[in-house]
């Protein structure tokens, strides 16, 4: 039995009866399973929320997983690893989105673009409001995934110099230095921007502490469009507080949607966007239902599948 | 005699007096000086603004004008060329700034960043606002001077289709086509966002007038960082109101400060900038030094110095 918690609109539903058409996929929530329905599932389309422990043993038939965006930080993986059940996601999909984000709130930063927005809607001419260039500037990436890539490749074109965080030291394109996780606090010690990209795992929950952030320039500014738990927020709050850093701007939250009564709404040099760096772009479902069909073409050889994780590694 | 109308801070006097010890530069306006003094005048370092074809005319010993901007549309040409004075500007010294700011506009655009920062100042987490990317869309740069090709080198970085308008058609760096003066109508019904970065001319003024505002998509984006006239306002107001094109960016006018009963203040889909594009940032200062400084060093060998102007073509 195949099936998709997608909550795929019509037009998705159809492309791929069209291009299966000896298929039968379910369209339904998980709850809506009973015990058996949920023994006889063998493909499994979802954004991940659902996955469950409990539900994941119950799927005893279980091969195939696939997670309808990049993050996958909900996952049992272990219990995943030990049924032997292949996992694919979607990475890639928002990289170039992501990358875009970042740009667009790096420049709106050293430009000062609201303040100029704020004088425009009072239709005063701002006659005294400085400003900056990226070029010249630092950029500090943690994680060098697609994501990772794709912002460096456009930091590059501004002039930026960039430096990024990684497990291994391999030389990657437009990225000028690279550093190990235990070599953290050396390279936030010259960033201007510290952008955080990476997945959220035990090894990345809360890499970005009080520690990290007393090590960053109290000009920097922080990016966080990764996960929240990356970064401690009550931290990141304190410093805040006392300049310890100029600014955030931030995507992910350590709870989604962030509180009504969270300090960070009302600061001054806090930016906030609900979870949008990598989301809601018109591209992003054509592409999601690209590699979708593609890894269900290929089914069951897993080896010609796109975006295979190492479920040790949860990456 | 030396003349500076160009308003130098302290530190910047100077950095020229310990460069040329011998030279005594007189830090005052053209008309503080009487008709004497300013027939003396040899070298004038200006904005451009008091070349007055009256002052030319009395500077009869006049050699070298350099300009503090890149831009030229106030100077006497004529005047200058029938003189042989050798003119040079400042071009360059803020290409960088210009392109970062037409890549953060139509960032902002494609990813509704100020719906965004509206609900961050209202304290609520946006569920339904959309967005889209720059990679796949087109952009049209008007002017392939040192502004155009910055702007061209980070679209590419983007994955943006380049196309450019030029006076040639030799291939330029990261513009994937190129389109002469002649061809502009072409041009404009095939692109989503439309920049302006030529300098004013007789053969630029009002260059986009209602033919070319008609032809663009009504999904476009117009935006101006070279030089008021090249739109013909009243025009740009008519194709706004009915929807002609989706917006404007404007970052000059045909009159700056824009006049407090211009209708583009209220106008939803007009974003108004107070020339900052190329202004007001940080290194603006000493990029300009150096150039007049190397200009100054080589004085009288004029075929040695950067930035030396056409007077025919005033560019």
């Amino acid at each position: 039995m195949i099936i998709s918690t997608l909550k795929l609109d019509d037009e998705y539903r159809q492309m791929i009866e069209e291009k299966f058409p000896e298929l039968d996929i379910k369209h339904i929530k998980l709850s809506d399973l009973t015990e058996e329905e949920l023994a006889k599932v063998e493909i499994l389309f979802t954004y991940g929320y659902d996955m469950k422990e409990e539900n994941v043993k119950k799927m005893t038939n279980l091969k195939w997983v696939h997670i309808g965006q990049s993050g996958m930080d909900s996952l049992p993986f272990d219990t995943l690893a030990k049924n032997n059940i292949f996992l694919t996601n979607s990475k890639g999909i928002n990289s170039v989105t992501i990358a875009e984000y970042v740009m667009c709130m790096m420049l709106n930063h050293i430009r000062n673009t609201f303040v100029f927005y704020e004088a425009n809607k009072r239709k005063e001419w701002d006659k005294f409001t400085h400003l900056d260039e990226l070029a010249g500037k630092t950029i500090g990436i943690f994680g060098l995934g697609m994501v990772g890539k794709e912002i460096a490749k456009r930091a590059k074109a501004f002039d930026m110099t960039t430096y990024g965080l990684n497990i291994v030291k391999d030389p990657i394109d437009n990225i000028d230095l690279i550093f190990t996780p235990d070599e953290r606090i050396e390279m936030l010690k010259i960033c201007d921007y510290v952008v955080i990209c990476m997945p959220l795992t035990n090894e990345t929950k809360y890499i970005i502490s009080k520690k990290e952030l007393e090590a960053m320039k109290s000009t920097a500014i922080l990016l966080n469009v990764g996960r929240g738990p990356i970064i401690k927020t009550t931290e990141l709050i304190d410093c805040l507080n006392h300049q310890g850093i100029a600014g955030a701007i931030l995507d992910v939250f350590e709870t989604e949607p962030l509180e009504a009564d969270s300090p960070l709404w009302s600061m001054e040099n806090v930016l906030i966007t609900p979870h949008i760096a990598g989301d809601r772009q018109a591209s992003y479902m054509p592409r999601m239902m690209n590699i979708l069909c593609n890894n269900l073409e290929k089914y069951p050889n897993f080896h010609e599948m796109k975006n295979a994780i190492n479920l040790k590694f949860g990456f």
